[in-house]
């Protein structure tokens, strides 16, 4: 359990990361984090320059959208964030962009079949994609939440893209590998329709990454 | 408002910002700004590498196109910035770009419908296409202004785009944000034909960019 | 015939080329080399990122992937190195990764015709595609091992691609060199069908790029 | 007139510019420059890393491809710069590439109509596409000097382009623009047909671009 000030440099690092890997421009989309705990949302200022962006300007909040910290107004995405916080006890950072290739993907309004072992490694289902909604109210939050499912990313017809984790440092990584993910498929669309994975097969997957891949599990 | 040696200093960012954004190349494209106090236009020097560019290299002229300051000759494009800047006044920053995917997408001569919120958001309804015209004259200028309309860009058949704003700042942005919406509706178009939001939704989305988002209004 | 320690240079060195590259994203992919006459191999830790990675973090494992130095868990897609290691006694240097244009040609299942002449360069004949097989036992190395021919690299089918050298280095070159044909090849395939040159002009090419090309060869 | 070392610096940072505008990946490519008056070459070495190129590394022969300075074996490509070089006396900068647009549309084995204000500006006309030849004898420089007419780069099918210019500097913006316009073009290309400009209004770009454009001419 990091402390309010780690997660305050994790939450910041996931907006850079974001900015540096191509997935936002100018000052679209954000990331944030929550401290259980103390019951509090880290996210990014709206309307603010990636490139200027300090651990320090970021806001903090309480699950109500009630500020707590901070000299700037929270993103106007924050609703959509607390709707899944609190929803969602085991999402712990959550990743906001308008990535080029999954949004072209989400312009068509279904999901996206597992095609790649990099699809069944990271998602272990097929991408699900919500219908549009606007961003009033819960709809968009309650649109994530229903189509989710057990996948770490939810495309939104006609709009971006949400990804989830464990922190805010996994958040990124779904982000970063949704649009990974997003450009592959894409090329391949173009040059005739490739046949998913079986569901078998992407269970396979799926099981190795999330049992004998990387340093933290089974260590 | 700025003063003018601050002015001159916006210009040359919004000049450095269309080359990182990779919205020019060479020395292609070029940004200016106005200062309307004292009638004077800051504009980028003809075939200068972006590289090389120091404030100091911008030129001033008047709005008649005599040059007030400066060792270089002004881009060739001074004449169409001049013109758009006598016959709007809110405007006070021009960008003008060949980028790739807006490009691609003028060189189908029509409008780009608002098929993304991120469209809905910056430009509040279709991007327009201005058809083809040489640059004699007020040709270029003229054409941009009479079809505009709201939106701070506009595509030029078989050239490329202007975008403006209050600051040259803001026309840099609308500028990325063209190019960048411009790329995801390209993908989306190679997969099939997406379907334009309602126009009650685009409105949705534009109101709320433009009173609730950012840290300037409503502060 | 390098040393351990220069080894462990040049796979570290091969492993930030092919994310430099843009080759791999976050931490997927991998590059190894081998010491021969230690019998040790070094390889990428499993999911560490790129940016952090140190020389001092690779994995050394024998031939049967008994970790032998090192603090971290190698890749898991050791025993596939270890496969082609053992059965190619020519091959010092794999790397592996899922870039975006190799992959979407391996989804389409079939190899790709010389149709450039950078293709008869470096891969001398069509580059092979392996069917899908999943990573368990030696399925992986043993497609690779069926397909290769002589091609410095391999495709598999709906998961990434194989690259291999007499060093880490040139198997990093192989890796860059198939990604850069393989866009150059997806983007010919939107535009129409092209034609692979006849098999006596690609063995004009790739008999000088392996005898005049380069400064090592005949120098 | 460029002292010959003044030349060494500029062909030096030709061929760094194509690997920084992304023309070229390891070492594929190269740029090189003529001395008229000394009747020396200076052209990148074989099979030489961009990033470890410095300009010492040059390698200087004479007009008929005899060594006169420099440690390496030079370019392979070298037999196709002194045909060109012979050929052409207003030629000072030779660049090769295979930049993955260019190529793409090489591919196609047909010429490039100027569908874009920015191709009537720096090529006049239709960018020329010369049907393959392998690299034997003169068949590289004589397919060049048959095809290029009045423009400063030539698509060689199945293959690449050449690019040229009064200097190294020229001949490296030619290249570059050649890639920026053949990716609009390809883009415009994946949605349909686009109509070129006609032939007066090409004319116009041209002049403009060729009498007025810049700080030198008429300066």
């Amino acid at each position: 359990m990091p402390s309010f000030e780690e997660l305050r440099r994790e939450v910041w690092e996931a907006n850079l990361g974001i900015f540096r890997a191509g997935l936002v421009t100018m000052h679209s989309g954000n990331a944030s984090g929550i401290d259980r705990k103390r019951g509090l949302v880290l996210i990014k200022p709206s309307g603010m320059d990636y490139e200027k962006l300090r651990p320090s300007d970021l806001v903090a909040t309480d699950l109500d959208g009630r500020k707590v910290k901070g000299r700037w107004k929270p993103s106007v995405d924050l609703p959509h964030h607390l709707h899944i916080y609190k929803h969602r006890n085991d999402i712990g950072g959550i990743v906001h962009t308008h990535s080029n290739f999954a949004t072209s993907l989400a312009l068509r309004d279904r999901s996206v079949p597992a095609y790649l072992t990099a699809i069944a490694d990271e998602f272990g289902e097929e991408i699900p994609c919500a219908p549009y909604v606007v961003y009033l109210g819960d709809h968009i939050g309650a649109a994530v939440l229903k189509y989710m499912g057990n996948s770490p990313a939810v495309l939104l017809a006609h709009h971006g893209a949400f990804a989830f984790g464990a922190t805010p440092r996994d958040a990124l990584k779904a982000a970063v590998m949704l649009e990974d993910v997003a450009k592959t498929v894409h090329l391949a669309l173009q040059l005739g329709q490739p046949k998913p994975l079986p569901p078998e097969e992407v269970r396979k997957w799926y099981e190795r990454y999330h049992t004998t891949y990387g340093q933290k599990k089974n260590a």
